[in-house]
């Protein structure tokens, strides 16, 4: 069956393919890959030169409120978004922090007040500005921040004070040298009450650009990469702004003082507001997605050209991507890339379902447990990608050896710039606990629900499982073949459900009088983090099934399940210990795993080119002396061979 | 037991550890952090600036001939090099090109006069100089690389020529800025006999730098990382050379053309050549240590001040190294970083007793055994520490968190600079392919030599053992303590016997009529690589071992034992599968693993920082505002708590 490349791409493109096609046609003209040799001054100028381009192409006005002259399509600018991974991902960064976090906070924490008068300056790019809620002491324990926001009635403005060096803002985009405002997160205090934490718009520049009274503002300096972007350190020496600044929509203080919110619980409100800024790490996640598909675009390229060794055979060398290992290194991390942008796609089409303009004044209980769930799948998807780019891009590198570590074949950029990734909106190791916790207290509440009969079924199902376990009872009772996807799900579903019922049994001790809770949670703490990971395993792989059972094109849907077997038996090879020492996988069937990722390596070979192109990577994008080979292999395919002494070395020039 | 640090120390050091003591105190003044802004250009001047200045300090000059003014120190010179990975790694690599492989090849390859003429000047820093094999198209296949070199007996000269784009020479380094002279390594033929790879010295740049007639060079430009040292592009278009400007050592060719060699076939030569250049696979295995202690110790020293979240009993916020997901990311790399340094002491040691001054001139089937060894030993080990080096230095990033993104914290320089050891002085994947050529060519001696019983019984064995396989039965044959040194030295045996046995029968096949040789061996690749990997493990796993009994001091030796099984038991925790499936740990005894290096974890968290310290890098290598929590965390310890609304949160600042 032929497929044709321009349905896979399609099928890629999914539910904004116009909004994609838009951006590659719109998007191509800025900076795509800057000279790596500028310095940090010249790349920021650039960076914030390209910013405002952005802003004149109308792009960024797509995910604001269409009341204030924005496009109200939040799913159309998450995708354009992560398309602009492809080019130059300082300018994502810089896009990320105006828009999406600083943008969105005032949109989606502010009220009327603040979109009346800052979402128009925002969305042009007029008013540049910074998302400020890290601190140095401070990164991941956001509820704990220290900064504070005092109010005063007799002025009716608030004190913004950093009480102590920790609670310094810190690693704050747009801060090192273009904003003028932040939206900054403290804890709000009226009349002796601490409410806990708030964003508030802080005036950090003047319009000449030097620093507002009060305001010391200090620079990070080089970084790894995405040293396009201004990060700064933000301090306040008791600033004082008008009450309207506070960022209303959840919670207010009214002129005397008086604190009021829809949300009772502080907790809930916490982690409502947070809730909201979800667009931020969805975001990245895509940002995670597109950087990974170019370099896998440029490592596969360049491995279907570059010839090494000679076959004993033939004595012509053989093209690298012909070897079973660099097969291993690179198709089945493709095949993963493409379980995560199926499972991304779903995850922006619900984002946009749930939160388009509207559909957002919805606060029933179904709508807040699917936020809820958004959440869950969000943090898990962001840990996944971003991990999956870290490490695909290092091999990427690595399976082009010495030109691979060039500057000029673009892979040393996109592996600096997308490194933070794994550790900023949300560190994984703490996103994937969140994940866990989620899952833990769903798990509770489904165990907690049972009557007592359940119960003791339950009770027996756990007992009949671990002797099941000991006799290698599992892998008898069910039998079947590891290239089927039902027996693959099995499997999958199988792992994830396993480890959440024994992290519960574990997390149950701590219950226990006298129990130390932290020694109890540490020490399962490593089991938590597996047991999220399994389950986002297994939701992305349910992603990329749904996606193929859609695809109507009978020979894209045909490659498209090569694909996704191979992801799901790389991810069932990938912790084949847990399936065998489980009784899951019988010793052959985990042997037959491996052999099964061998083969789908073999037959999707032919069609790892194919499988790169269906990103739909502007050419301009990619264009780098890397892949001048290929070129040279065309040019050598339709040039009748030169008369020489040496046939089979020649040919394997280039 | 208390440990006494210098006892620890000094058992690290080793052999040379004169040598460490001189190069902390004489290098400490180079140029520890260079500015992580200064451009290409900037960079390039500064590192070979301080290149001179180790000139000066006559410290390389400890590993040539002492004939010509040298040390005669070569295990020394290696040792001193590794040191400079603690420092600035562009310095060490531009201190390898000139000293380690150009330098090298003038002297193990090149006879007196070569010697005579160019050693002192080498050494003195006077005469900078290039190692110019890898070519565009040939980087791992050197024996088929295409520069030739020509022998003219009517002129007695050699005609150096680039016939292709692909036969330019690439990633040159000293080539695009300092270098003088190539040691080029070309096809040389005389008499219209191609007698394959051989080096001579070719002048590229006259005194006043500009580039000799038929000599082109190229700047490979900006790279991810090492851009202090300039890397580049040399062509040759019919460069003409006086015949002695052959190395000549190993074979020669007469005024009027006749080619002798005192070895006889063309591709022992070629190895024996190469083999002797062994001393730059070993000294990149010793930077990429160094580099990954000086990230461990950043990282975990910053683990032991940073807190985050509060202890839900005490509500006091926890040390992050106390989080077991912290001590998994750190303390097993931490273990298999000891044990990487005790292999590669080995490794030095060895090298230096067979390749001192005076020792290379034994020739006898012993010093070649050893010397197959060596370099078997080299690349296995260079591969290991050099992926360990990305993986960890990644690792300690990510677990610093932003400031672990900043260049002013030191990781991401030593992320940049390492991550071309596993692709540079021999790709990782190729060396292991070698490593199990090797071995599959032992295994087939050793079996070769049974006599028919024995072959009877190895048979047998072979039988008995895929029985044992399917019943299980190897584990319950050998029952015991996971953690007992012995049990997890039989495991790591078992692996990699069991590996080569079934890797040398499918290698079999390859020798069937009729047989597809590339299938077979493609086929096998993978199986190849871990068989190589497993070996790699446990040789490591024997010096640690050999170390720790070698070690007086009872309580640094206990420490030292801890740190060893937790090395072990992360290595079979890896590899868990395997042991599992064929039956080489019952299901539940892989549990206990786990569980082992969970408790070992916890074990060895409260002396973390002793072990890190342990490897005496020198402190002013180290400081960076990462560890300025070290100081706030004294100084809260020494001063009175003070007296505040909010004790635990204040506590936990800094």
């Amino acid at each position: 069956m032929t497929v044709n490349p321009s349905e896979l791409q399609r099928v890629l493109d999914g539910r904004w393919a116009d909004v994609r096609a838009e951006v590659r046609a719109q998007l191509g003209a800025l900076a795509v890959n800057p000279d790596p040799d500028l310095s940090t001054e010249e790349y920021r100028a650039l960076t914030t030169e390209n910013l405002r381009r952005l802003a004149e192409s109308g792009r960024p006005h797509q995910g604001f409120d269409p009341a204030y002259g924005g496009g109200g399509d939040v799913g159309g600018v998450v995708t354009a978004f992560a398309a602009l991974g492809y080019g130059d991902l300082s300018l994502l960064v810089k896009a990320g922090v105006q828009w999406g976090l600083f943008g969105g906070a005032v949109q989606v924490l502010g009220s009327s007040r603040h979109h009346d008068k800052y979402l128009r300056p925002i969305m042009d790019g007029d008013l540049l500005g910074c998302f400020a809620m890290t601190e140095t002491g401070h990164g991941s324990d956001v509820q704990h921040l220290r900064t504070t926001a005092t109010y005063d009635p007799d002025t009716q403005e608030f004190e913004i004070h950093t009480p102590d060096p920790g609670s310094r803002k810190d690693y704050i985009g747009n801060a090192a040298r273009d904003g003028r405002m932040a939206v900054v997160f403290a804890q709000l205090i009226t009349g002796g009450t601490c409410h806990g934490v708030h964003a508030l718009l802080v005036p950090i520049r003047a319009a000449d650009g030097t620093a507002m009274p009060g305001v010391t503002i200090g620079d990070c300096g080089r970084k790894a990469g995405l040293n396009g972007v201004d990060n700064g350190r933000l301090s306040f020496e008791h600033v004082r702004v008008p009450r309207e600044n506070l960022l209303n929509h959840f919670a207010d203080v009214a002129e005397d003082g008086r604190y009021s919110s829809s949300i009772e619980s502080s907790s809930r409100r916490f982690f409502t507001m947070l809730g909201t800024l979800v667009r931020g790490r969805i975001s990245v996640a895509g940002g995670a997605g597109t950087a990974t598909q170019k370099a896998l675009a440029l490592a596969i390229r360049y491995g279907a050209t570059r010839r090494q060794f000679a076959d004993p055979a033939t004595g012509e060398e053989v093209v690298v991507l012909d070897y079973l290992v660099h097969q291993r290194k690179l198709l089945p991390a493709l095949a993963t890339t493409y379980a995560l942008h199926f499972a991304q796609a779903d995850l922006v089409s619900d984002m946009h379902d749930l939160q388009s303009f509207g559909a957002e004044q919805n606060s029933d209980s179904d709508t807040e447990r699917r936020q809820r769930d958004l959440e869950t799948r969000a943090a898990g998807i962001k840990a996944a990608a971003t991990w999956h780019a870290t490490t695909t891009i290092q091999t990427c590198r690595e399976a082009c050896g010495g030109a691979g570590y060039l500057a000029e074949n673009l892979l040393p950029q996109l592996k600096a710039d997308t490194d933070v990734f794994t550790t900023f909106e949300g560190d994984n190791t703490v996103l994937l606990q969140l994940v866990a916790k989620t899952l833990l207290s769903d798990y509770g509440r489904r165990v907690g629900k049972l009557d007592l009969v359940g119960k003791a079924r339950f009770a027996a199902g756990l007992v009949a499982g671990s002797v099941a376990e000991r006799t290698g009872l599992r892998a008898v009772l069910r039998r079947g073949d590891v290239r089927d996807r039902a027996y693959q799900r099995w499997l999958l579903v199988q792992r994830e459900e396993h480890l959440l019922a024994a992290a519960a049994r574990r997390m149950r001790r701590a219950l226990a009088p006298g129990a130390d809770q932290f020694a109890v949670f540490n020490g399962a703490q490593d089991h938590l983090l597996v047991a999220a990971q399994a389950h986002v395993d297994r939701i992305v792989a349910d992603s990329f099934a749904a996606a193929v059972d859609r695809v109507e094109d009978t020979a894209v849907r045909a490659l498209l399940e090569e694909v996704r077997g191979l992801h799901a038996l790389s991810v069932i090879e990938g912790d084949r210990a847990f399936f065998v020492e489980h009784g899951y996988l019988a010793p052959g069937r985990a042997k037959a795993v491996t052999h099964g990722v061998n083969t789908l390596c073999g037959r999707l070979r032919p069609n790892a080119r194919m499988l790169v192109d269906g990103f739909g990577i502007p050419e301009a994008w990619l264009a780098c002396p890397l892949l001048d080979g290929e070129r040279d292999a065309t040019a050598a395919a339709t040039d009748p061979a030169p008369s020489t002494e040496e046939p089979t070395d020649l040919a394997a020039v280039g």
